[in-house]
């Protein structure tokens, strides 16, 4: 492959394989894209490339206005929100969206997944939020950069920090990882859908299933993330 | 293979191969048929041979009127009601019969499956019908023949169009999908077994989970089927 | 392997291997035996030995007195059901015994699995019966053999055929199946297993979902196993 | 690898691929370790490595006072729970900690696993006990150890052999599992998914399933542990 974009395509590839073989996506759902902060540009995944006839070339690199800088095939229909979340995020270097079972089911329930356990505070120490399924006249008006917006609603309302809660559910859709590049992004899709999995069936074994408490909350987030974390090498 | 129906037969091998390795049906169950337009009639599964054991010149031949025209086995024993259907439906090209386990157990609960998300939108944007059992005088009938009336007499009572609703559940029995070509009618099985699978986890979590809503269900179809469709190359 | 009985043994074995392939089991659990009704003796899986370490020699030929004929190792402690069962049954050839998730969980749950649909009565035209737990004086006695009096027991109480009806789950444990021989057997304990998780989803789906009315059940059974079946070749 | 420790090391990382490859960890989740009684020091995973990255010289062997012995990595975060049980409890071999589906659900349901059927009993003759979450003076003190000093005090207030329950759910959080040496507490944390897979099911299907009575339990227990046990070579 010959491109300026090399190293950020074979990222941005690489993240699209590992999506699928982790099972979060069949056919051509989902997409992955992967960000070049010093040139303010992404790759991302062509739009209906099925992933096992995908290649490193394939990748389609746009800027956070939308225009495609390099590639010959249509970008991913959902740039726009990827472009809109890297404009506006300074933080976050990848962006994962899939389709996957457990996710998508909370997120056409409509509701936050409740954090019932350490696994899900080894990671945030909020319930996953599901933003509301958009407004009409968004939906009528540009839905895929208006999906970013109410991405940043959202978080704006509940008062979210992205560099701590790194995923949402959109209503009725499915969900949005990002992180600090498109592998983690890729690996927060994969503990997301492991989370809902099992709040899942908390639920179906004790409907009246409690939230993990603060204390605990705070204990296993900090061992991991806060500033005596221990966990890790 | 010397045939005369050589592709025909081989696309056919091909689906039926792919309806197995997506984990859509076990032993013998199930079966896909490709049709050629021209000469009026279809390559389809024949009866009760394990997918391991097929062979792309074991797929049989037959016309509309169920006559075998190429082959030494019997063909699959649903063989009339895709008859049936390729003879009624001028647009279709492929026919898959699964026993996927979500889409068999809608079809035990005799339930349609309502569009809860736009992973649903994304393909059709009705709830996939579930087709009342057989009246027992068609079952001591013609009954295979009488499966493709039951099926057609579904979507006329429903006014449904079968170019944009490519699956249907029979009542206590499955599912039925169809497609451009044979590769389509088993993409189709395979969307629709991820769909009832989201649509089952999503009223576990939420039994009052609702619809999606007509303006999403809109935007998400268009997008990838209409006039100014952007999904895909 | 130098063996009077090699061919007995390599169709146990290899039922063995399948059950363990098919996912029915993990471990050391479950076991599946083969009959020759000749020399009234049967080769079974020896005890507590993992699937992966077996090896065809090792199986272990017992008689109907639950005598070992040939081999080192001891029988699986299942032993005396199977030779039971052989013994007063004389139109079986084969045993499978699992503790594959949806067959034991409807077991555990003490309740006959209701035929919902095609699925189920292309197999059998009866709800797959669930025999009450063992009374305590048998329990006290000898068990495994006590087990082999409790399913024939369960089928005169409900005027079942073993020939038409090739499964049980006991209470509290899990399935047996048979067939004409040890592979028939393995495929009613795959079949099973299938029908369980269907019938649970449905349940799951519809409480209030209804049994496959009569004339489709008779429709499905019959065309693969009636006096004019057409199923397979 | 040269070390004084080879074996030991040995032992432990191939307990610690086998509990990744049997599905019951992600990622970087869970650890398993393996102690020498003689020397009272015990190998265990080092923290945050990803299976698929291990190598057995990683392992860290750690004292029983959770001192370094040799390694250079840093040991698993949980290490200190390890030290306290092994410490303590004599008998036990090797200790497992997963975050495996249904057991941490059911841990984060905070309800024991009740004894329905006979694959619990061949393994155990109590409910799989769950322990209240964590106090928060524990919490905020020395947390894995006090992990230990919770599973322990559980142990003690249930009148609970640890010989016999090898197991034991942390609410909230997870699941321990031990035995003899570390394959056999790998063997358990599968044995307990399996379990607790099988009690959800059948509580979904009958929310009234009772217990397995006492004679059951006894007897399947006895037959693989007791003094006249039959099961196995």
């Amino acid at each position: 492959m010959s491109s300026k974009f090399k190293k950020l395509k074979q990222e941005c590839y690489k993240a699209n394989l590992e999506l699928n073989s982790l099972g979060l996506v069949v056919y051509t759902f989902g997409n992955v894209s992967s960000v070049d902060r010093k040139q303010k540009l992404f790759a991302i995944k062509p739009s209906g490339v099925p992933y096992e006839d995908l290649k490193a070339e394939d990748m389609v690199v746009v800027d956070f206005e939308n225009k495609i800088v390099e590639g010959t095939l249509k970008p991913s229909s959902d740039t726009k929100t990827h472009a809109y979340l890297y404009k506006h995020w300074e933080g976050i270097g990848g962006i994962a969206h899939t389709h996957a079972l457990y996710s998508v089911s909370w997120a056409q329930a409509q509701q936050d997944i409740p954090v019932f356990g350490t696994t899900h505070a080894d990671h945030l120490t909020e319930d996953i939020p599901c933003a509301d399924p958009m407004r009409d006249e968004l939906i009528k008006g540009n839905y895929e950069h208006n999906t970013g917006i109410q991405i940043l609603d959202c978080f704006k309302e509940r008062k979210l920090d992205p560099k701590q809660v790194e995923m949402i559910l959109i209503g009725n859709h499915g969900p949005f990882c990002w992180g600090k590049n498109a592998a983690k992004a890729v690996y927060n899709a994969r503990v997301l859908e492991e989370i809902a999995h099992m709040a899942y069936l908390t639920l179906q074994i004790n409907p009246k299933a409690t939230r993990l408490k603060k204390s605990l909350i705070k204990k296993h987030y900090d061992r991991k993330h806060g500033k005596d974390a221990y966990y890790g090498q």
